[in-house]
Order: structure tokens, then C-alpha cells, then sequence
């Protein structure tokens, strides 16, 4: 059975045409893999079942999307889920720790949705926010380096605002419960279901 | 009953020998005003009923406080609190709109504990981490800005994040669940009854 799993995630990774097998062959040159090719580029890096890539990518045509998931089970589910091919919206099945040598300065802004936490101390570099990850950002980032963050983690939160800041980021948005202020806001699979059960969302804008 | 409650009030304050009475007069030279002259000064903005800053008084003997409280029966409520005269501790009656002309660089660190969040955004400016009053506290820090603020309002929380960063204050700490943080804590009399009723209590430590 999980056999047979692996064989239709791969089916579906490989015969996906808006998944770009390669990646690190686009690198400098990603705009030319998009129709509107002088468009900013918007990665969204842990892109889960893809709900939110593909709505942003639907709702704002002007701006190219990338998504970025490590994980080829939940590639495959974002695949499945998405009802066609969007000329301004791209996946790719890599792991963040890669895209130092995907991208070179040619990234707008990052989003970071509910990502894993890591709540170990000893964990605390493999958080999307630590100093690790923000080195790498500083290579695919354009002009400024634009990070959104939508988190129910109060600790991954505090983690973020501290090492941001720290890094010399400076937050032009931040709010502890996003359904109360007027951010437009489009929400992911996971999203939903903490606003369904009260949790409040946390959310940052940060830029250097 | 409201008269006799006022005369009480300030009798207290006019008799109680650690709060200045013409704090004006001072500027420049708080720390003649304390026997060990050369240590740092800490200055609590809004301290109610004063619980924190006498315990803070009386935990760290090396550093020199004081208490700012605007309402007079607030105050005098916190006179009527304090058991005993501490050589490291002064109280000063005034708005802290005033404190530009009461210190003149000579402040350490701040302390914002659970001040008044003015929720409607007309009243943003009065909120004391307001760019209105982060720029009255440019003038009372001596060397570094030290900002330490606690709050369970996170309407507050997030406009002092947004507020301090886009200053230029970088965050050496932030936690969004105090209690759950090694970091040393006094309470303050609110927090207190907060943390009974399970309120997760918001800390930032800002640095410019």
C-alpha cells in the first residue's frame, strides 16, 4: 500500500507541467518561466496542499507565484487539488535548505504559513525565521526582502519577531488576531480550520 | 465623600518624603537625588498601585528606581502600600507627556507594565509607545533606549511591535506567554489576578 502510494505521488510530481523538475537550472533567470515575465515573484516556502498559493495566484494575476513544499506525499495532494494550470503560478518539490542555489536575487516577497514550529530549543535553527534560514533569504531576495507570516504558534511568533528584528528586519505590520483588523488576508487549509475553532492568528509583515 | 477622599489624597502625597514634589527642578541630576549616585536609573511610567516597583526596589538594591503615576489616588493608594522607605526608590506625581522636562538623558531602562491600551485608533497617539512618545523618551535615555513592556491587551502588543521596530528599536526578547519563559519576572498587581484567571501575559525587551 505505501508502495503504491509512492508510485502515484511520483506520478503525479513527474507529469505535473507546472512543476519544475530542474530548479536549479532557472537560477537568475526564473522570470522567463512565467508569461508575464517582468512580474515580481512571490515564493511561498512550505506550501502544504497548496490552497493558498493558488488563490493568491488566482487573485492577484500581476504578481508570479512559486510554491515550495519539501514533502512529495503533500506535493501530490496540492497537485491533485489544483483544478488547472495557472499562467503565473509554479511548484516546486525541494527542501528550503536549497534555495540559495534555486534563486538568485530575483524573489519579492516570502510567506511563511503555519510552518513547523519546532518547539525543541535544540531545533530552534531549523525554523524558517532562525538566523540560518534568514542568511539564505538574504541570496533570492530582489530589491528589499519582504517576509509575511501568518503562525497560531505563539512561541514560533515570539521566536520570529525576536530574530527578524534582531537581523535588522523591521515589522511595518504585526497583530495577534489577523481576523480582527483589516489585512486582506487569504487563508490556508489549516487556517480555516483554527479561525472555525477560535484560535487566534498571528501575523507579520517584515521588511529590510 | 469625594472632597474628604481628595484632601486625603493629598495630604498623602504632600507628606510622604520619597515622592518629589517639584520634579522639574531636577533635571539633569536625578542621581543626586539617590545615596548610591552612580548607579543606573529605571523608570516605571504608569506604576498604579506600585507593587512592581517597590519589588523591583527592593530585588535589585544596585540599580536606582522611579515610579511615575499620573492619577493622585492612584498614587496615593501606592503610598499608602509601601511598608517602608527605600533609599533606591522615588515617586514623581505627573503625566508622562511631561517627563522631557523632568530628566535630561539620565534613564537606563523604561518599564511599561500593563498600560492603557486606548483601543480606538483616534486615541493611538496616546498610547505610550506612540512615536509620540518614543520621541519624548529620545530625550530621558542616557545611553542605550531600553524599553521593557508587559501586557495582556494584544491590540496593544502588536502597535508596540509595529511602533518600537519601525522606530528603530530592535528586539532582544519577546514572548507572547510570559509565564512560560525563564525570564526573570515581578508582577505587578493586575498580572497577578491575569495569571489566575490563565491570561497569557505578553513581554517585549526593546533595544536602540
Amino acid at each position: 500500500m505505501r508502495l503504491r502510494n509512492l508510485k502515484n505521488n511520483s506520478e503525479l510530481i513527474n507529469n505535473c507541467n507546472f512543476l519544475v523538475k530542474s530548479p536549479d537550472e532557472y537560477k537568475g533567470k526564473w522570470k522567463e518561466n512565467f508569461v508575464n515575465s517582468e512580474n515580481p515573484i512571490h515564493l511561498e516556502i512550505g506550501m502544504g496542499k497548496g490552497k493558498f498559493i493558488y488563490e493568491m495566484a488566482k487573485k492577484y494575476p500581476n504578481i508570479n507565484f512559486i510554491g515550495l513544499e519539501k514533502y512529495d506525499n503533500v506535493m501530490a495532494r496540492a497537485i491533485k487539488k489544483m483544478p488547472e494550470m495557472l499562467p503565473n503560478l509554479l511548484l516546486i518539490n525541494t527542501d528550503a535548505l536549497n534555495i540559495a542555489s534555486i534563486f538568485d536575487h530575483e524573489i519579492s516577497t516570502v510567506y511563511l504559513n503555519f510552518s513547523d514550529p519546532w518547539p525543541k530549543k535544540r531545533h530552534a535553527n531549523r525554523r524558517l525565521t532562525s538566523e540560518t534560514f534568514l542568511a539564505i533569504y538574504d541570496h533570492i531576495f530582489k530589491d528589499e526582502n519582504i517576509i509575511i507570516q501568518k503562525t497560531d504558534n505563539i512561541l514560533l511568533f515570539g521566536y520570529s519577531l525576536q530574530s527578524l528584528s534582531m537581523y535588522g528586519y523591521k515589522f511595518k505590520e504585526v497583530t495577534l488576531d489577523l481576523a480582527n483588523t483589516d489585512i486582506p488576508n487569504v487563508t490556508t487549509e489549516y487556517e480555516e480550520k483554527f479561525m472555525n475553532e477560535g484560535t487566534k492568528i498571528n501575523y507579520l509583515y517584515a521588511i529590510k
